[in-house]
């Protein structure tokens, strides 16, 4: 950020009175202007033992697989927001139920929420964003092709809540750790 | 927004080419600039059979009680914004435990999440922005001089809970309705 979006005059970095931590101030109108983590929303379209994936037509992870999920929009609940992400990227039609995980991905400042959603119809198909969709047993998930490791461990508790028969709410913490290679730090909270 | 905060010149809002909501565009560097809805974060913060509230020492609902919660920050993960919070607003320290409730507030863009949490000292006072802190029984809360209808919902649910003998995790839509008073429409998904 270099300029104030509300007068158009540069803008320092500096921790304004009664603050604690930088941030950039219009030199002009005073304008502090802040910036936050964003929220993701999306979820798991189930269709009896199958769920829903959706093949990356984009870039970051163009060709690997994700569940439908993106970043939710102003005036938008978390729920609607995965609705329509479902209906954005897989073309298909969910009922939402229950809220399934909360991560935090400090390292690139977003929230995953993640619900468990039930397919209303088998009428799905890839949207702009996505190369392919397709519904997938277990058996055959392509573990190592999955686009993010928030996706990851979000089927991974998936498929051990399933086999224990009860499905909690998980909270975590997924941190990209320094140095070259895609090597990330996975805490959870507690399941209930 | 007004200008582009990356080189100055006046914005446009539009629909841009593969999207279908309008946006802030630069019309000199091309640059979408997107507003997205923030993140809440804060504790009940427990001792025995007692919370700890705050009483506002700024606008909005400057006077009226709160629990600590404050907008998450980039770099930061929920639980760890949650004690920044309580720190900050009550000078209290608190072990965070779990996930208590998700609350859409999407007339005002925000998503609160709420946490359980256990005081780990007696040792807490107003924080600049609080006027006073206490601890309170649920005989003694001030249910009409509550700052936020979000606040109210949370500790509803909460001695709710605590009757039972189990805590949940609570997801809802909290919406300001048309008009001059303040009425809320308050919709819980479900308890688990």
């Amino acid at each position: 950020m270099k300029y104030c979006s509300l007068c158009g005059a540069p803008v320092e970095q500096r921790v304004p009175d009664g603050d604690n931590l930088p941030r950039h101030v219009c030199g002009q109108c005073g304008t502090i202007h802040y910036t936050n983590p964003k929220v993701v929303v999306g979820c798991i379209p189930r269709w009896e033992d199958r769920i829903l994936l959706c093949r990356r037509a984009i870039e970051p992870r163009l060709g690997l697989w994700t569940l439908p999920a993106g970043f939710l929009e102003n005036e938008e609940t978390t729920i609607e927001g995965a609705m329509r992400e479902t209906l954005e990227e897989a073309s298909a039609r969910v009922e939402v139920k229950d809220l399934y995980t909360l991560f935090n991905l400090p390292h690139v400042n977003q929230i995953y929420v993640m619900f468990l959603g039930d397919l209303l119809d088998l009428d799905y198909g890839p949207g702009p964003e996505s190369l392919e969709v397709d519904l997938y047993r277990e058996e055959e998930i392509p573990w190592d092709r999955i686009a993010f490791p928030v996706v990851e461990q979000t089927l991974r508790l998936f498929y051990e809540d399933r086999r224990r028969g009860s499905f909690g709410v998980h909270t975590g913490d997924i941190r990209r750790l320094p140095g070259e290679g895609r090597v990330y730090d996975i805490r959870m909270l507690k399941g209930r």
